[in-house]
């Protein structure tokens, strides 16, 4: 059986994973018969938001802690995922991924992809294993593997700042489409970055994972 | 299109909602054609549990502000909610329904219910439209409506507890097996209570909305 890892970046769409781009992704590999673990960096979150009114509040949450709440605890530090262990790796969005996993969301096309995110990303990319990155997690392929092909959707501002990196950015307009960067085993799909609803996300999980079972 | 209210107790399954229950009652929802709208008492947890290594934590948290992550901002106090403006009420699991919204997990059959929620299970039930619990959620239905037909898997501690209450308790051993209470119109499907993939989950609640359907 094909093994998926899932790296998550907190829980919640405003300062950690988008959890329906999560759940959906667990269950589009479920249902594609593949296995997954999940991983998160044990660093502590940029911030934290309060989902209610959009405030941030003066509190301290760790990445991987309250990535465990969409994992039911059985979820591992990043820094023990081993390469050679799985077959594809993929990232759902939300703006933890921005906050969190880079700085992208606090300093535009400058930011810097925290170190062990990049360090995976280089291994799965250096072992022609697939890497699948939802939403705008996009933006981490941009940075780190010269000349990727990759979609975030149609906003404008990002697109731009992805082609400012060096990447290129194709526009996607539907939930279902797809970006696949065959040379690279990139696979990409907009999510939330159009807006939808949940089985919207669900057919855009469902699409990104099984283009990625065609190379696993 | 119909309209069903979703009842939320918090945001993680050690302390609040089961997250993958959530998203899956609301993916179902969405794929049966209807529409939902989410709420959650705005009240203390009972507690903060670090689902990493399941231990409690020194903070406080609120239910609805918690509940926020899983509807990702949109989400109203359960105090507002108005039986009049849905055709349906369902509550995912969770050990928050357990904690933050009655308090079987600490009291056993002697549990007391959250008198918003018992309110409002009261109202949909006098109002003859259909309730659906997932999930450890029907030990609210029991308490709260006499003579309810439920399940909540095949655990037999919880299922005597249930009988204790005067409610009655049928095993159900498979993901998309459903308990229905014609006269009651209450649903009721295991979800966690059994071991399950999260494609398990979709199946259940899938069953779950299914049979509501065709209540409301």
């Amino acid at each position: 059986m094909k093994k998926i890892a899932i790296v998550l970046s907190g829980c919640g769409v405003f300062d950690g994973a988008e959890i329906h781009e999560a759940t959906m992704t667990m269950l589009a590999i479920d249902q594609a018969g593949a296995e997954y673990d999940l991983f998160a960096p044990d660093i502590d979150q940029a911030h934290v938001i309060n989902h209610l009114n959009g405030e941030e509040i003066p509190e301290k949450r760790n990445v991987l802690v309250e990535s465990a709440r969409i994992a039911r605890g059985k979820i591992s530090s990043l820094a023990g995922l081993s390469v050679s262990d799985y077959d594809a790796i993929i990232f759902p969005g939300g703006f933890g991924v921005a906050k969190n996993l880079c700085t992208y969301a606090f300093d535009g096309p400058a930011f810097k992809v925290n170190t062990e995110v990049e360090k995976i990303i280089q291994a799965f990319h250096a072992s022609k294993k697939p890497i699948v990155a939802l939403c705008i997690s996009p933006v981490l392929i941009a940075k780190v593997i010269p000349g990727a092909q990759i979609t975030i959707g149609t906003d404008e501002g990002t697109a731009a700042h992805i082609q400012e990196i060096g990447a290129t950015h194709i526009n996607i307009d539907s939930h279902s489409g797809i970006v696949v960067d065959k040379t690279n085993k990139l696979i990409t799909n907009p999510c939330y970055m159009l807006d939808g609803k949940i089985s919207d996300i669900y057919a855009g999980a469902t699409a990104a994972i099984q283009a990625m079972m065609k190379f696993v």
